[in-house]
């Protein structure tokens, strides 16, 4: 077999495809759409009467294998863009028509054949179906409109996964269904921790387990900024269009906004809290002495999102980030950049976030600010970046027109990257909002802003982090730490709620399971619930003072005394903090 | 002197005032609106061309005492309401014209003269000016539109306050001194709390020490609700008219709600919580074993007020709650009620409100649900407030058309009440959601629903509280809670930083004043910030490991050695949770 590249391997599967559906459906006029490689496949959008179903796409897998055994030679062959249009309306392919209709004229238009089927395409393709390996697999049909608009007819998209050879592809399967068993709007309903109603869509509902993991993330964000010296504010929501003038979002940002109209004038629900931060800056005088000033803010925020463009909570209408808005000198964004790549690291490798990658996006080519500014700001952050030992990808001109940023990816269990981290350098907003401090000299000067978040939107990083996790939670972040489980309630309940209210006291979120249902039954639910520890009362427990504990996971539970749990429970709430910023 | 009621003498002073206006301005066609009597004293509306200043306010409080003097009889006349119109045409008073002009025909007029001055008024007065005590004091003069119409004219409302004898008099202003001190919108100002901004008309900018009192307040109520069993949850703000619609709030709230569109349907931003827990409780399937269920939330609300009845904190236009919606069987309501009382009595005194009042507001005479449910829930309210031992009032048909209520006021450090407690029983809601659980005999059943309040509104909460302090917060509440002031930065600076890093470590709020300005400015401006305590450093210090410590409003320091002053803070910190709810 001819090396040929995984491209050209999948959009020949692809034809492959197209031509079993031909095949299996010969009485209905099966229309072809597109049919382009994707990541880890490739797919084919088609329009027929006939619903394609699971056993279809068996059956068309089963056709696609018969072709290549068949060894069918693919020939390319150039028409001119009239001749191609008569050819395919003759062949009943109207969208094939529509989409020729669509070139240049005089552009050479290629077609591939194989066997009885022809197709519309651009190559190249490997020389025979037979160089084919078996190594697709159908994965499931979605409806797309055709050439994406939602006036145009729903055509169905068959997905298929298509490797170089069988191991790729079972890797890719495992893979899949890793990812869907760790699905987080799955493990989100399983868990109770967050839900959707059809009144707020986008808008997640999050249970007390789910509040739980929120307000600990919070919380976690706030002992950090309590090291780094952050301090929060808290700032309105609703806001003035005049604001959003000042701060560009009515020009830049306004169909991402929601409006409402109050005494006969026009506000807008926030979406960013940095308009608010500028705001408070300017209200009050400040001087060298008193930057870099650091303001965070968890205020919630509202940004519109197309209903076909949200998802689960990695991409809703409404979320908290832990924002913060830092105003500083020209000549400190160095230090401040060193600091803040410490602060990143330490808690991304806290949450388990093993591979991080740093991208450094420079000036695009238009850009507000002078070359000398940029120049300034572009080597204080490659500086800052070397520094911090990390090594760092420069994504040249891909910085926002106010300023160079730095953004941060991390690698998830399935080693899929999401971008977390983002640090952007503003030189505009303190210009439209003419933000002044007293510079050593005693002149006015103009801060610098950095916009920066760690976490990102704390919706997006609970699906993150729970799909990382698996649902399992650290014991410092689990919304309940420990099941204590009575073997009878008769004998051991008292204990059990002795034990509780012990542990409750230390301040640990436990719950003592005393329902009259068997041992097994409960076992398996609190191993379902993701809960780090059960702990189970017997006879011999309250003897010896002792639990039987059980971590999430195990196959067997141990004998351990309470004063060893609770020096275990301590010891793991010391996670609290990141061991790097924990005190002696 | 007769003995003439207090409402009497505030109404003769209202037309000796007026009188005196008249006679200092008799080149002026001063126009007179209405002058009641009101609490403390009285006022008086007018338009005149001049606007009235302070001097005039002395000027005519010494004209008042002229008057006075001058012993003038106070004489009642009756006229036809034409004859009335005539007069006061003649006297060019158009104010009283329109004012008799919207009285009934046929009614019967009265006029008071007192020498050249004749008033419209109904009475009644003292017989002559000498029978008024000079107890009144003129206060400031502030713009009212004539009949409360913003369409009509701007007239001149000269308030003064007025009582029986000059004791009364004094301790009256002393109580608006000391009212003016503690004012929540200065304290805000000076302590760097909070302040509004013109794009976000009644919604607070908390500043970081402003937020970090309300981040402390919210943990608080976290710390108890963790005592008493409730669950905290995260819901939507932005939410489908729909669900108002089901709620009830569309048709009895919408002029107080902000609205608008997303993809071409009606949405409301929330003024309250309730619907989206309602949501929750039935997105689930609950027993009467999971009952109560009580969900809390700290959800960000945004309730429409007029321009003209906000003010400072304590009346806003978006605010948090600590508020919370408890499921319940109908025989649990007692108890619960119990829970509650329990729990608002150990917070408030917490907070040193030492002055509770109670009220239980029962059936109105439009209201939903039978009379036997009524019955049931209003004397399980009145059974719980008995056991709780805490004395209450009853307002008879001042309940909500959906359920009886318990309200909760506290008097604050100047004896001015403030409601901030409520407890709210509600048949409907748990109708309009169709809310079910299923009971002991295994059927389906309608749960009730408690909504409560501790504090109420947190910003209002922190409005009160503020006065109620006047700005000095208690230790755990303090924004920041120790200076350490170095007495030379050359020699003590190192030392003072060590102290610093060791609270910080601690967890306290502590900073380091290393300015170089002098001890006594530093001394003033932490006495003016209200920081707890001031630690001064100097040699003796140093060598004794030990600080100078003075607290907020003492006159002088005391010297402690360090290890005292951590067990002191630690002592102090202990209020972090109300004694009553402390582990021992």
């Amino acid at each position: 077999m001819a090396a040929f590249d995984l491209d050209t391997i999948r959009h020949s599967s692809a034809h492959l495809m197209a031509q079993a559906i031909a095949r299996l459906w010969p009485n209905e006029q099966v229309q072809f759409g597109v049919g382009p490689v994707i990541e880890n496949g490739f797919y084919y959008d088609v329009e027929m009467d006939h619903k394609l179903t699971e056993e279809d796409l068996k059956a068309i897998e089963a056709e696609m294998k018969k072709i290549i055994k068949e060894k069918l030679p693919i020939e390319r062959r150039v028409m001119e863009k009239e001749e191609a249009i008569s050819f395919f309306k003759d062949q009943g392919q109207e969208l094939k028509v529509e989409l020729i209709n669509s070139f240049d004229a005089g552009e050479e238009i290629s077609c591939y054949q194989q066997g009885e089927f022809i197709d519309l395409c651009r190559g190249p393709h490997v020389d025979k179906t037979s160089d084919l390996p078996i190594a697709f697999k159908l994965l499931n049909v979605a409806g797309a409109y055709w050439r994406g608009d939602e006036k145009r007819q729903m055509l169905q998209r068959v997905y298929a996964a298509c490797f170089k050879d069988k191991k790729q592809l079972k890797e890719h399967l495992h893979f899949i269904e890793e990812a869907k068993k760790r699905d987080h709007r799955k493990l989100g309903k399983e868990l109770e921790l967050f839900h959707f109603e059809r009144v707020a869509p986008a808008s997640p509902f999050f249970m007390p387990k789910g509040a739980m993991v929120y307000n600990q993330l919070v919380d976690f964000m706030r002992r950090v900024y309590r090291e780094y010296g952050y301090d929060e504010v808290i700032t309105p929501q609703v806001l003035d269009s005049d604001l959003w003038q000042t701060s560009g979002h009515y020009d830049h940002y306004k169909e991402n906004m929601y409006f409402s109209n109050i005494d006969d004038r026009e506000y807008a629900v926030k979406p960013m809290n940095c308009p608010c931060h500028m705001l408070m800056f300017a209200h009050y005088k400040y001087s060298y002495r008193d930057l870099p000033l650091r303001y965070a803010d968890f205020g919630r925020l509202h940004r519109y999102e197309k209903a076909g463009a949200v998802a689960g909570l990695t991409r809703v209408r409404t979320f908290c980030q832990d924002d913060a808005h830092i105003f500083i000198e020209m000549d400190g964004i160095q230090a401040e950049i060193q600091k803040l790549m410490e602060m990143f690291f330490i808690c991304y490798e806290h949450f388990g976030f093993k591979n991080i990658k740093v991208n450094l996006s420079t000036r695009p080519e238009k850009k507000a600010g002078d070359d000398a500014t940029w120049d300034k700001a572009e080597s204080a952050l490659k500086q800052a970046l070397e520094a911090s030992g990390h090594e760092y990808s420069i994504k040249e001109g891909d910085g926002a027109f106010y300023g160079p940023k730095i953004d941060v990816e991390i690698s998830d269990a399935l080693n899929r990257y999401h971008q977390l981290g983002t640090i952007q350098l503003d030189f505009q907003l303190p210009e439209r909002f003419n933000l002044k401090y007293t510079n050593k000299d005693g002149h006015e000067s103009r801060p610098v802003v950095i916009h920066r978040a760690l976490l990102g939107s704390l919706e997006r990083f609970i699906g993150v982090y729970l799909e990382h996790v698996g649902g399992a939670f650290p014991f410092w972040l689990a919304p309940e730490q420990a099941v204590i489980v009575p073997v009878n309630n008769a004998n051991h309940l008292e204990y059990a709620q002795k034990l509780y209210k012990e542990l409750h006291d230390l301040s640990y979120r436990v719950r003592v399971d005393d329902r009259n249902e068997s041992m097994g039954y409960k076992t398996r639910q609190i191993q379902k619930s993701k809960a780090p520890f059960m702990l189970v009362i017997g006879d011999k427990e309250m003897e010896n003072d002792s639990v039987s504990i059980r971590s999430y996971g195990a196959k067997f539970a141990t004998s351990i005394s309470t004063s060893e749990l609770k020096e275990n429970f301590a010891e793991l709430n010391k996670d609290l903090i990141p061991e790097a910023l924990r005190k002696s």
